[in-house]
């Protein structure tokens, strides 16, 4: 089944203690859309500005990446973030963000789009994820993530998504923040509570937790010695998550758990260069044989 | 068959953001004990002063923990700890210690217990767990515990025990400070080709991680909503891990990897309330309805 995602498309500066790299392809639509890619189309939702190189497009479109979606705003830039990563690599800080077309974002959907069935609201505001949820009244399987900003800034809008979305996929800080509650075996019931029939917790290099009504498990991450810029780790585990979901066409208890298996492999790749660098290396059959690996090291 | 153990026994006192309690049992040597008392029997090598409560004696007695090395020196007070959690209960901070019989522990074991063929150095000086090594020169499996403190003030005869043991269990700050490596991955195997054939880094909430030569794997903590008192979790885990090596009187792959995993479980069932209380009401049975719930959450 095709996957819808709507959400940010950026060039991002990433330091990390050991080497720099400048404006290369980011944002949480675009790791998404390419961690999904290796399971299902996608149909991506986004908007760039003048500055946009084209190969990017290109890039995605041969990965079966429908990019009717992602427009360019005549006279704009497109949405900048510059972040800097400490020493243990999973903590950074933003330095720069320059919203640019991000900020006159107002996503209308192709007909064609509004149509689909799994649907993924990425990063964005919790406004802008309301109006594309409008906009697709027939999806079955609807997934948002969210961020520590729109938390504290739209509290009302987030109330409304997570009565209408099926399920909400969030960083560790992030539910603590949203919960008030730092156990995040209570905070991921919380927010479930609040609406959504699951909801996943991303713990950064210590893996992911899954709580639904009957179910509570944590999944560790793929222990990789090469961490080399984890930018988009989160977006690329929500990515192989949907895609596998889309493919499977299913979203029973069994295929959830291993589409968050899948996501942390995609995403333990992603970690591995900058960018798309190394997951633009990779197949499937790469997935598949890290999974048997992960399968073995979970078994006893 | 009987498993040896050299440690800290103490009476604490525990802040945490919701309660306090003051000179509870506790001590490295007392819950590596009694975690491991589900698994095989114990001979428990410790210090204590004339303040000790002969009813923590008489518990770990009842346990079927040999209490013969356990020596009272008269004129001293038992060691004791103060330490208070943060919000977040998997960080703390180190109030008050005061050494009292601890700082004059000088273990000569007796000796039937220097014929142990299993062998744990819990928590204590590298000199004093270089000290217990000569005196076991028979054991078959060696493992010891270390801290930050031994780290930085014993880095000499730190090299030495890396050299003669057969495992190193350390938490993830102390395996990043002995190291200098940040990435957990690299400094697992890093500690390891220092000596050890196998070292397993603890991760708190998230945890714990085992490298040898051939294997990498991570396997997640057992989520649990409760978490009243951490202390002692990491004391715990290897008890319940070397119990269980102990009582299979084997300690190939797959072995160690079930014993992880039972050490996991007994650290779960730790935290859950205040010193030993909560490990106080529950049995082997209670152990093994865990651990299949543990399997199934690792199966996919």
């Amino acid at each position: 089944m095709p996957l819808l995602v709507v959400g940010s498309v950026a060039l991002d500066s990433i330091e990390t203690p050991t080497e720099t790299r400048e404006n290369v392809l980011g944002g949480s639509a675009v790791y998404f859309s390419y961690a999904a890619s290796y399971f299902t189309s996608v149909r991506l939702v986004g908007v760039v500005g003048d500055d946009w190189p084209e190969a990017h497009t290109e890039l995605l479109r041969s990965r079966d990446i429908d990019t009717a979606g992602l427009k360019a705003l005549p006279g704009t830039k497109t949405f900048r973030w510059r972040g800097k990563y400490f020493d243990d690599m999973n903590t950074r800080e933003t330095l720069d963000v320059q919203l640019n077309a991000m900020g006159r974002f107002d996503p209308v959907l192709p007909d064609e789009f509004r149509r689909s069935k799994f649907l993924f609201l990425a990063n964005g505001s919790t406004d802008l994820q309301l109006k594309v949820l409008d906009q697709c009244p027939g999806a079955s399987l609807r997934v948002a993530d969210t961020m520590d900003l729109w938390i504290r800034s739209q509290p009302e809008q987030l109330s409304e998504l997570l009565r209408r979305i099926d399920g909400l996929v969030l960083n560790d800080s992030e539910a603590r923040l949203l919960t008030g509650d730092d156990n995040l075996v209570r905070a991921g019931h919380k927010v479930r509570e609040r609406g959504p029939k699951f909801v996943v917790i991303k713990k950064g290099e210590h893996g992911a937790m899954f709580f639904s009504r009957h179910e509570t498990y944590v999944l560790p991450a793929y222990p990789t010695a090469r961490v080399v810029d984890p930018t988009g780790a989160g977006d690329s585990f929500a990515g192989g998550m949907m895609g596998y979901l889309a493919e499977q066409d299913n979203f029973d208890p069994r295929t959830l758990k291993e589409a968050m298996a899948y996501g942390i492999l995609v995403a333990s790749f992603t970690v591995e260069d900058f960018s798309l660098d190394r997951l633009r290396k990779i197949e499937r059959a790469d997935l598949e044989h890290r999974m048997e690996e992960y399968r073995r090291m979970l078994s006893f």
